[in-house]
C-alpha cells in the first residue's frame, strides 16, 4: 500500500485558528469590552422567505408517495439548470443548460474539476489566493506557480507571457482583496489562455455583489472565453446558501484540449464520482431566481454592500489605501504605519476591539495588507468601522 | 495542456440505457399488456414522517436569524456523528464520533477516498460489481484485478494468497448479487489485509436488511478490522435517502499506513474539496435514528424485505439457483435452461412483461444470471413474481 505522500507536502494553515484564539484571548483579558468581527466570511442573514416556502413545499413532496423523488440527474434538475441558464442570460451570457452542472458548492468542484487534468501540467494561482486552489493541487502532486497581487497591479495579476501555464484560476470579484477585474483584463487571460492552450478556470462565487455595469461578472462575457474557461458559482454568497449547500459550474461545449471534451468528461466525473444534489435544495435555489425571490435577495446584499460601504467610508476618512468595497463584500486594507500583517491584527485588537484577517495568511504577497468583511451586522460594522478609523487617525498624531 | 486520458479507457455501460431501450419497445409492440420492472435499484417509498418533521424543523430555522445557520463543520454535525455512534453501538461496534465523516452520499465517497492512495496499487474488486468501483479507479489510471464471484462461491469471493493487493473493494450484502458474507468470510479477508498491509474499502450501504444476527453489518464486528477498513454506508436504501442525499464514511482512527493516518488525511481531503451536507439535510438524518424514525424505517423496510420474500419463494418453487433476497433487497438468479443474461431478459419480457436486469451488465462473471429487486410496488411484485414462476416452470415441461 502506498498513500498519496502529497499530503505531507501540504502547509499547516493556522490562520483562522490563530485569529480565533487571539479573540478568546482578547475577550478573557477583557470581558467588558465589546469585540466586533469584521473577519466574517460566512453570511449572517437567514434565508429568504421566498426560498424557505420552496423548500418546505419540497419536502411535503418527499413525504408522499406520489410526489417522492428518488436519484436524480447528477448534473441537476433541468428546472434548476433551466433557471440558472436564464440568470446568466439576464447579463448577456447565453448558456445551454447542459453546459450548467448543479453542484453541492463551489468549493467541491474546484477541488474535483481537477481529476479531468493530467498531473503534468502547470498550474499558476494570484497570490494572494483562497487556499483551496492551492492545497488541492498540492494534495494531486502539481507545480504551482504564482501570479503576484500588489499594490500596483490593484491586486489583479495580468498574464505573463515568460510564464507558462496550463491550468490558470481567477476569483473576480475576489477574495480575499476584493478586487474586480474589468472587462480588457479577462480579455487578456482569455487571449493568453487561447494562445497557450491553457484552461482558465474562473471562480465567479462573488459575481452577486457586482453592481458596476461596466464590470463582468462572468468570464463568458468575454469573447472566446467559451473555448477556453470553466466557471465555478455559487448559491452561497447571492443566497446565504454556506449551510445549505449548493452551487454550479459550467463546462461549455465549446472546450477541447487534446481531442477531448472537458464537458462530457465533467459529465462522467460527476455521474461516476457524485448523485447529484438534495432535490429539496435544489427546489429551493430554483426560489432564488423566481421575482420574490430576486428582490428578498437583492435587499439581503444591499445589507451587506451597506456595511462595505461604511468600512470603505472610514478608511477613505482616514487616507488608507485599499481595495475592494465596491462590487464586493471584502475590503483590502494596507497596514499603516507600515505595519506587517499580524502586528496589525494584535494592535487593532488591542486597540479598538475589531477583528480583522491578516492578509499574509493568504500569501506571502498578502504580507503588511489586511482584510475586514461586509458580512456582519450592520450596527456593529459601524461601530467597529468609527473605532477603526479613530485609532488609524491617532496614529497619524 | 496535457488531459486525463484515462477516461478514455473507462468503458461505457450501455446496461441501463439497453435495458430502458428494450422495456419501451416493449411496451409500443404491446400498448396492452401490463410490464413490471422488478429491475428498480432506487427506493420507492416516501421519507418517514420522523424524517419530514425533523426536516421542516430544521427549514424554519434556516429563516430565523436567531437559529439561521451557515458553514457547518465539514465532517459533519456532532449531534449527527454521535446518532451514528449510537447506532453502531446497537450492533455492538464502539466508534469514536471522530471517526464518523458525514458525506453526501456512499458513491461520492468509494471515489474520493482514493485522492488518499498513491495512484501505483493494486486494486482488487470482485466481479460481478457496483461499477463504480471499476469506474474511479481506471480514471485515476490505477490497475485493477478482479475477483471471481460464481456459484461455486455462492457469489462470495475468498481471499487469494497468490494475488497480491493494495486497495480491496468488498460488498455485503452485495450489489448486485445479494450474496452476505459471514463474520467468518470476513475474518479472513480483515487477515489477508492485515498481512498485505492492504486496505479494505467496505461497502456497507445494503447493512439495514440483513435480520439475521449470525450476519455482520458492519466490517467493524470483526475484530482487528480498526487497522485495515474503512466503511461506507448511507441513509438511501435505510431511509430512503435517495433524492435527499447523506451518507458516511468510518475512518478508524487506528489505521495507519507508511507513517499516514488516514483518519487525519481524509479530514484534509474533506476540510480542503469538501463543505458539509446541508445543515436541513443532516437534521432529517438524525431524525431516522429517534424511536418514531427507527419505528417507520422498520415498517418500509419491511415492505420491500416482504417483496424479496416474494420473489424468492416463486424461485424456490420452480428450483431455480439464487442468492440474495435474504438479508438484502436484491435477488441474484440463475438463467434457467441454460439462456445467457440478455437471452433471458428478452424471453422473460416477452414471456411475462416482467424486467430485470442482466447479470452480465456488472462484469463478465455475471453472465449466465439476472438481477431482480425487492423496491417496487408490493402488488405488482407479486404479479411478476408468479408470472416469473409459470413462466419457467413451463420452461421445464
Amino acid at each position: 500500500m502506498k498513500m498519496n505522500h502529497h499530503y505531507e507536502e501540504i502547509s499547516q494553515s493556522y490562520l483562522f485558528s490563530t485569529v480565533a484564539k487571539k479573540a478568546a484571548d482578547f475577550q478573557k483579558k477583557y470581558p467588558d469590552r465589546e469585540m466586533i468581527k469584521l473577519s466574517i466570511g460566512d453570511v449572517t442573514l437567514p434565508l429568504a422567505g421566498a426560498v424557505i416556502k420552496a423548500l418546505h413545499g419540497a419536502v411535503d413532496e418527499m413525504g408522499k408517495a406520489e410526489t417522492f423523488r428518488g436519484y436524480g440527474p447528477e448534473q441537476g434538475y433541468a428546472f434548476l439548470q433551466e433557471a440558472i441558464a436564464k440568470y446568466y442570460a439576464g447579463h448577456g451570457v447565453q448558456l445551454d443548460p447542459n453546459e450548467i452542472f448543479v453542484s453541492d458548492g463551489a468549493k467541491s468542484d474546484l477541488g474535483n474539476i481537477l481529476d479531468l487534468f493530467d498531473q503534468d501540467n502547470v498550474v499558476l494561482v494570484p497570490d494572494p489566493v483562497y487556499p483551496v486552489y492551492v492545497d488541492t493541487n498540492v494534495m494531486a502532486g502539481r507545480k504551482v506557480l504564482y501570479a503576484p497581487a500588489n499594490e500596483e497591479n490593484g491586486f489583479l495579476p495580468m498574464p505573463d507571457d515568460s510564464v507558462k501555464a496550463d491550468i490558470i484560476y481567477l476569483c473576480s470579484p475576489n477574495n480575499p482583496t476584493g478586487a474586480v477585474y474589468t472587462r480588457e483584463q479577462l480579455a487578456q487571460w482569455v487571449a493568453y489562455a487561447r494562445k497557450n492552450d491553457a484552461i482558465l478556470l474562473f471562480d465567479a462565487a462573488y459575481e452577486c455583489f457586482v453592481t458596476d455595469p461596466a464590470l463582468p461578472r462572468s468570464i463568458f462575457e468575454i469573447e472566446g472565453a467559451k473555448e477556453c474557461a470553466i466557471e465555478f458559482c455559487s448559491f452561497s454568497k447571492i443566497a446565504g446558501f454556506t449551510g445549505t449547500r449548493c452551487g454550479y459550474t459550467v463546462v461549455p461545449m465549446a472546450i477541447e484540449r487534446e481531442g477531448m471534451s472537458p464537458n462530457k468528461m465533467w459529465l462522467r466525473r460527476q455521474t461516476t464520482k457524485f448523485n447529484g444534489v438534495p432535490y429539496i435544495v435544489q427546489r429551493g435555489a430554483a426560489a432564488v431566481f423566481t421575482e420574490d425571490g430576486m428582490a428578498e435577495i437583492q435587499h439581503n446584499l444591499d445589507y451587506y454592500r451597506a456595511n462595505a460601504k461604511v468600512i470603505a467610508g472610514a478608511l477613505d476618512e482616514c487616507g488608507v489605501w485599499y481595495c475592494g468595497g465596491k462590487n464586493s463584500p471584502y475590503i483590502w486594507m494596507k497596514c499603516p504605519g507600515g505595519m506587517d500583517s499580524w502586528t496589525f491584527f494584535d494592535w487593532l485588537l488591542e486597540t479598538t476591539g475589531v477583528v480583522g484577517t491578516p492578509g499574509v495568511g493568504f500569501g506571502s504577497c498578502g504580507e503588511g495588507f489586511f482584510r475586514l468583511t461586509a458580512f456582519g451586522n450592520a450596527e456593529k460594522t459601524k461601530i467597529a468601522a468609527e473605532r477603526v478609523k479613530n485609532a488609524i487617525l491617532s496614529l497619524n498624531k
